[in-house]
């Protein structure tokens, strides 16, 4: 077989532009891969499934968000800690990676099925974060509360980020975020 | 067709018995509506499948809550209005629906598909939460947070309240949960 230079990458591509064009439900395997100029074979090499374009990688921000969270000084309050992990995953959420959430944020939005995958894997990922926390002493129902709140920042700034046209700004929206949940929890 | 006492009530309660004894997966609608003396007809008219047995009420439960947000007094900050929103839920939530909604929850657990659907159920619940905000005038993105805050403090006073000796403690385990989340807030 010869060696085809990023072909995960050229299927991901030809991915998201035919999910755009034709819709998500439409698009066949087939098309994705020869779009991309591959085989279904080629394809299925590197994901199980046309939603798995959508997710791939998911589990290495998870990984990456509770590295965070579990090296944070071991003094940092629960937010603060959750804050180190949300801050990690800005070097995930660049400016080069802009269009690509921003597609696929659309894409997600189209499809109820996809919508759901997207809340399981932010339910999977805050009750990682929680379990981080409690690896650090925090107690329940603290560890669950800060964890949700941070994955609701995190929510939040992210669909900020893919809707607006401040494609650097990722970090500074997690922060704002953060900031106005602080605010409102400080009201009376 | 005679009269039938609470035929509804003999449904649910039948239902969550098999759930329990047999599991989800392995109950029929045949099943219930055998033990509950009654026949699929009848658990037609009231239910549209066996899932619904365990998810009817909940857009009452909505509704309840989002009356509640909505008639706050002017004033109140957007916590606040969340508060008594999930204050509102406390009607439902009573010592008499304890033993009803811990075995609700214990099913709930046990199969993904419940899971999935109670997650849907709450991402609709917070939508609606934050879209009664905004009509108070609340901002983006402090609706949604606030709102998605609000959410995870209920999520977390329900488990607690379904998972402990409390029956009686619905409201008392809301408020503390919102007061450890403005805890959470407060630190640096």
């Amino acid at each position: 077989m010869r060696w085809l230079p990023d072909a995960m990458g050229r299927l991901q591509a030809a991915a998201l532009e035919l999910f755009l064009e034709r819709g998500y439900e439409a698009t066949t395997v087939a098309d994705i891969a020869e779009r991309a100029g591959l085989t279904k074979r080629t394809f299925f090499r590197y994901f199980a499934d046309k939603r798995e374009v959508l997710f791939i990688g998911s589990e290495r921000l998870v990984e990456a968000f509770v590295a965070a969270v579990t090296q944070a000084p071991a003094e940092a309050p629960p937010l603060a800690a959750m804050e180190a992990g949300l801050h990690a995953l800005g070097d995930s959420f660049t400016a080069e990676r802009h269009r690509f959430a921003a597609e696929r944020a659309a894409i997600i939005a189209s499809s109820p099925e996809l919508q759901e995958r997207e809340l399981i894997k932010l339910a999977a990922m805050a009750a990682a974060a929680a379990a981080a926390l409690r690896a650090r002493g925090v107690g329940e129902p603290a560890a669950t509360l800060a964890a949700d709140a941070a994955i609701t920042v995190f929510r939040v700034a992210f669909s900020r980020w893919v809707a607006d046209d401040r494609p650097e700004g990722f970090r500074a929206l997690t922060r704002e975020s953060l900031d106005t949940l602080r605010m409102l929890a400080a009201a009376p």
